[in-house]
């Protein structure tokens, strides 16, 4: 259960057995997907700075927002276009300036950059998503911009290459680029599902994560579509946090173009198979993130099981991967599993902590610290050993009920403190 | 309004002017009150690491302790005893564990230091309340506890070098020792109300702080004083936060012993001087603890004003005191105002940004980095010259009712990295 290898299970449906693959690939991985990146020199020199999606097809269109009060300007505009349930084409994202407390000018710029894209593509201007990331409370140029618009066009192709591109080009403080896609087949049709992420830092997504689009060729009805999404949403990037600030700009966006032939509907063969491909596309995308959160040099994970219900499991998860004290406990490999009850302790949800254990999960072997509600004497070499590993499980088994939920999240670093004391300048 | 002095001033009464004054001192500021350290090497060398506060006099006591789930053996003992609602003799503390998470041989133990404490002072064991810091997990050695239960007893004395001699045996990762007194007159008679403080990490109380003690001359029913005293908290300790972990060990215990001659009713002419000196020791200690956070270099103080609600102005006060954005932002020097306003966007508390204001008080002075919903161009040399003080000001102005709130927190730094991942060893 300790890496991305877990999500390629077999499903048992009535019937036959359906296989679901991860395959290579981001939003250019499905059928009749196009990418390409630009360099506009929006804020950053020598590298690309401006990403696009497109699709020939119109798609069904769902997605997950910020619920911070400062919206940014195209996190507006995406949810404007949400509410008309309308087709849209494309997605046009650029890095370096996040676009949010600008104003309403901050909005026309915002208007300017989708137009720009759409008279480059033929399209309507409501056609075009946008999101930004990077600096809040900074003026994007609009020159800037449309040479970008013109460029993305020029570069725009379908091969794995272009997707990649597009995934580089939307990264800020990460440092590795993110992408996820899976595909099963239906009646001998593949339906194939991928996306690219950018996150680092302000991580604690709620309802969404910083940028994120997946792409598919299902054809899908776009209030199935959000259903699953949100579904999807709330068990992945909802349980990651690398600094639990919640970004202005969080936004994902999943564009469905039918490409395939294959349509899934709720009680379609493919409905679960779908549904577990997306849950897989934004797990996997979710544990990218954690793990490349800024100045992090490890991810851990922690399960809450056997508890009363997955809505407080998830809370409890959540607090601990939240906890700068025991962020900084896994940087320093100490084993101070004080911390990691304090925090659960704190999470605001009741429960006997004497009945209690806390356990390492070290491939499938338990290390316990915490048992039946009174420490254990364990050997610290051992917990060196397990805490000097690049990815850490933990487990808290309430012995209460019968739910359980996953949190991730990464250490926090001197190199944390040294990005953000100077990410402005 | 930008140190301690603002807490000088005059009460009007009905009849005179009354004046509450700023005093040396700690727990021993008050009559009566007796107060000693000593090395009991209950984990660090060369050092004292157990305080004992003493009086002769039966006290009303009143507290506020941790929410967390995991309680401390000693905040359940001194819970248990509140409920009793009798007097109390004694409060005994330790540095280095916490006796938290610690299981029924903790309880034990604990009550084992009461016992010392009592038997070498003639009283009651229950009539002892207890306090610990330090590691989370770790069981406190019964003979270190009885050997420095009979140098607490030897070593007591009522002069402020005494109070200071237990306000720094408390200390953990704190650099300064914590205390505060201010006394007033009534009908010629002098009440005293002083404590002291611990606190570094792990700070963010929640109905309580970490370890404080304060002790009065007063002579005040309990339930009155438990009144008081959840009031002061709450706007006081329950306002700063270094880390956002709520402590397993949280307490804040008041003692009156009535040695004054004053006597204080809710109609009695001390009552609001009382409650405004009791407001005044609590608030000096909190913005002391927050000052001397782990690894801090400032302190920052952000005030939500012309806000429709005060628990909503608190909630958005809080929200950036805790951002870790923020606080590497502060660290920086870096006038990243956009982290500010996210971090106030994310608070869930709903309200119009495009009538907003955010400002530095720069000694009465406003400087303007955001107002009415879009960003200022301000002097960046200016911004940078504000920022590199010790203390920083900011100003949230809504503009949407009449109700304020203030929240202090401090800087996030290299130093706090490194003394957490390496706390425990």
């Amino acid at each position: 259960m300790q890496n991305d290898e877990y999500y390629e299970y077999n499903i048992i449906d009535s019937l036959e057995v359906l296989i679901m693959e991860k395959i290579n690939g981001g939003v250019t991985a499905a059928k009749g997907f196009y990418a390409s990146s630009a360099e506009a020199n929006i804020k950053y020199k020598d590298r690309t700075d401006m990403a696009l999606v497109f699709s020939k097809r119109p798609c069904s269109y769902a997605g997950t927002f910020t619920q911070n009060v400062f919206k940014a300007a195209p996190v507006l505009w995406d949810m404007n276009i949400l509410k008309t349930k309308e087709m849209v084409h494309a997605i046009v994202l650029n890095s370096g300036i996040a676009n949010a407390c600008t104003g309403t000018e901050g909005e026309q710029i915002n208007e300017h950059m989708a137009s720009e894209i759409a008279k480059n593509l033929g399209i309507q201007t409501k056609q075009v998503l946008t999101a930004s990331t990077g600096v809040i409370g900074m003026q994007l140029d609009r020159d800037k911009l449309t040479k970008g618009a013109k460029l993305l066009k020029e570069n725009l192709g379908d091969s794995l290459e272009k997707g990649l591109d597009a995934a580089k080009a939307i990264m800020t403080t990460d440092t590795v680029k993110k992408e996820a896609a899976f595909c099963f087949e239906i009646d001998g049709k593949k339906v194939t599902i991928g996306g690219m992420s950018k996150g680092s830092g302000m991580i604690h997504p709620n309802m969404a994560t910083m940028l994120s689009v997946t792409t598919t060729d299902a054809k899908i009805d776009a209030s199935l579509l959000q259903e699953m999404v949100s579904e999807a949403v709330s068990d992945s990037f909802n349980m990651i946090s690398v600094d639990r600030d919640t970004s202005t700009n969080d936004t994902y966006v999943v564009l469905a173009n039918g490409e395939s032939e294959v349509t899934i509907e709720k009680d379609s063969k493919g409905y679960e198979l779908f549904k577990e491909a997306l849950n897989s596309v934004c797990k996997s995308l979710a544990k990218q993130m954690a793990k490349d959160g800024e100045g992090a040099s490890k991810l851990f994970e922690i399960s809450v099981i056997n508890c009363e219900s997955k809505k407080k499991a998830k809370t409890l998860a959540r607090s601990v991967t939240t906890s700068n004290l025991v962020k900084t406990a896994i940087y320093g490999n100490d084993a101070n599993y004080g911390r990691i009850l304090c925090a659960l302790g704190y999470a605001g949800e009741d429960f006997d902590p004497s009945i209690a254990d806390l356990y390492f999960n070290d491939n499938g072997e338990k290390f316990f610290v915490y048992q039946n509600g009174a420490p254990c004497l364990f050997d610290e070499a051992k917990a060196l050993e397990i805490l000097k590993k690049d990815e850490i499980y933990l487990v808290f088994d309430m012995h209460e009920g019968d739910y359980s939920a996953c949190g991730w999240g990464c250490d926090l670093t001197h190199e944390y403190i040294s990005i953000n004391a100077d990410y402005r300048s």
